[in-house]
């Protein structure tokens, strides 16, 4: 492991001096090994997935793991579509001149080197590889166990892109073992050779490393997002987001887990909003205004305020007012992502301005706590940090960045 | 200590959503209250100078403890001065629009709550609190046991000061102990009630807090600066640029450490270099064509590329050429600050997008390496991490930020 960490921090320095055509070529001769060698990692894909059914594991993680030549297409593709993203690294972030003539830049430069620890899901060799070329950083991937044969001809293909294009194959390292031990050398930092850990899966991947790293982490534990519904607000509109929020995909980040509604317009809004909710397949727990309206609605407890469903389910609570709203989310949230449904614009700027989020949103779906949404072309997570990365972490967020200073000869009186 | 920081979290809440007014006003009644203060902070100041004494402290240690009325004045102007900096929060960093109609903005939040750990000095008490503050921070101060007396007074004047205008005491919390497992706490983040350390002292103190905390730290451990004097050099510039790196102040991180001198300029650069450091009262030491260059050189082993000497002391080597002097750097430097001293435009471009340090300078000295050199008005002290703070670390650096979006009733597809 300790020789994986200088190889690819020799790499990461190559990478960082690399120029923009030299990435993007690799990352299109990336593509292009992954699409030639289709056959291979789709064997390969097999043999993990019959694995994952010997072991008896759930259909949504075979889902997860399981590749087509299709999903397998579309994994090249999005190699490809980082290869048309702009190049984060030389952007100059601001640029001042002092009285004694020094001209003074901020320039973006590479982070050095990613360690990306994942699951099951093998796209994200790709995607994860990708992205941390395309900000000049070489990366350290570790795969989870079960999707290991076919992380492992996915990082292969990569790596032959990278040869093919003259870039050095070790931009793209794939912990060469399943032995759990390694997880930990990488939270430990690799004896300085890792620069950032980006975990990439569940709650407990996330737990550990979050605990356990050295180094800091790109990452969000949990993503228990609100919706609040304010007294001036349009109920056509609540009742599209509340569902969106919730229902479009239960299973995401920024899926909505708690509607809170204010008392105000409890007596028009609440009901209307729970049976929306309900007619949608979601199963409502609710405080005790929530159980009055529909009697569909079962009982919520406390514990309900700090639960992350990720499925079709919502808890449901009345507050008093905005201030009561935003004491709930700073109480129960993960500072992940919040909404306000109000037509009153000075309460949504209290909201979005004192709700300590990530992302916070006025009138829009919490769905749009995503990368893409955000127009950053890809994303390799979604940080709920308030160092360096926070919201979604694209290819801007895994730079750093440096002051080049131009003189004529200035010394300091 | 645990309620400490559950006092400074509330603190920092409240001070997160102050206005600039309100930070401004709170900034100038601390100032205003050190002054009122100051025959009480001085009497503290005498006994804990009197008990360094007894403990047979150096002269240097005594100087960098003692106050007078002069020296606290300066430090209340110095919070004055920072009360009439721009306020780094609010500030929108980026906003751009979506196709789908969806306004996302970036803007600066505080941090959080900053742990500041210090030494001798007791004016950091003063400025690191204030720099907290005016980026709507709470501030956890650890003073050095021989300053205790003294920084608990400047502690209790500037929180007399919050009180005043009305903001939380707590803002600025003082560590009530001279017990060292107060420092270890802290380092563990206080039950994540801190969000950031910056340690502000010697070497020893650095490595600790950064091999300890367990929360991300904003310091540097060493500033092994060098200087590169390139082929097509003016000598009488580099000879400036040189002896001001080296000599106007050696014990400050900027200053020059080892001076680099192209073999192709060697003739008729390196000895007046060298004689000019000598005659400048620097002491030369240096590879085997410094010590033929002038009798005076005594040798250089590899210990000396690696020694920050934070005194009249240079190593000084002669490499082959600019991609020599870039490699010794790499292997040497701290990542801190270093100059090229060139004319020639295209060598000066590599040397700055090559070297991979936090300050990287054309033709203007080390010491320019200073939060106010680059006009951030003060500076908590500087930064060779690759994340979120790099380089002189001002009130900028002393935030966050979020995403807020603006919606009419966007769904996600």
């Amino acid at each position: 492991m300790a020789d994986l960490g200088r190889r690819a921090r020799k790499a990461a320095r190559r990478l960082g001096l690399a120029t923009t055509d030299e990435k993007n070529a690799a990352l299109r001769a990336m593509a292009a090994c992954i699409r030639e060698r289709a056959p291979e990692i789709l064997k390969a894909n097999r043999d993990d997935v019959a694995e994952a059914q010997s072991r008896h594991q759930s259909a949504s993680f075979i889902d997860r793991l399981a590749l087509d030549p299709a999903r397998l297409d579309t994994i090249a593709a999005a190699v490809e579509d980082i290869a048309a993203l702009p190049d984060p690294v030389g952007r100059t972030l601001s640029r001042f001149e002092r009285p004694n003539g020094l001209v003074i830049e901020r320039v973006a430069t590479p982070l050095g080197v990613i360690g990306v620890i994942f699951e099951s899901r093998p796209n994200v060799t790709a995607d994860a590889g990708a992205l941390c070329l395309k900000a000049g950083n070489a990366a350290i991937l570790r795969a989870g166990s079960d999707s290991f044969r076919t992380s492992s001809l996915i990082a292969e293909a990569m790596r032959e892109g990278l040869e093919r294009s003259g870039l050095p194959s070790d931009a793209i390292c794939l912990v060469p073992t399943r032995d759990r031990a390694a997880v930990g050398a990488m939270l430990a930092g690799l004896d300085g050779h890792i620069d950032v850990i980006v975990p990439r899966g569940g709650k407990s991947l996330v737990a550990r490393v979050q605990h356990d790293a050295r180094v800091p982490v790109f990452a969000h534990l949990e993503g228990l997002c609100h919706v609040f519904v304010h007294k001036h607000s349009d109920l056509t509109m609540a009742r599209n987001i509340v569902v969106n929020a919730k229902m479009r995909r239960t299973g995401v980040c920024g899926s909505a887990e708690t509607l809170l509604v204010d008392r105000a317009c409890a007596d028009t809004h609440l009901k209307p909003l729970i049976a929306t909710l309900i007619d949608s397949g979601c199963s409502v727990r609710g405080d005790d205004s929530a159980q009055s309206a529909d009697a569909r609605v079962t009982a919520a407890t406390e514990e309900d305020w700090r639960t992350e469903y990720l499925d079709a389910i919502i808890a449901v609570r009345v507050v008093d007012d905005l201030d009561a709203a935003i004491a709930h989310i700073e109480t129960f949230g993960s500072h992940h992502t919040d909404c306000i449904v109000t037509d009153d614009s000075t309460a949504a700027k209290r909201f979005l301005t004192e709700v300590d989020s990530a992302i916070v949103l006025h009138n829009a779906s919490t769905q749009f706590a995503d990368g893409g949404e955000f127009g950053f072309g890809a994303e390799i997570g979604i940080a709920t940090g308030r160092m360096h990365a926070r919201g979604p972490v694209g290819v801007e967020q895994l730079t750093s960045f440096k002051y080049r200073v131009h003189g004529s000869g200035q010394t300091r009186p």
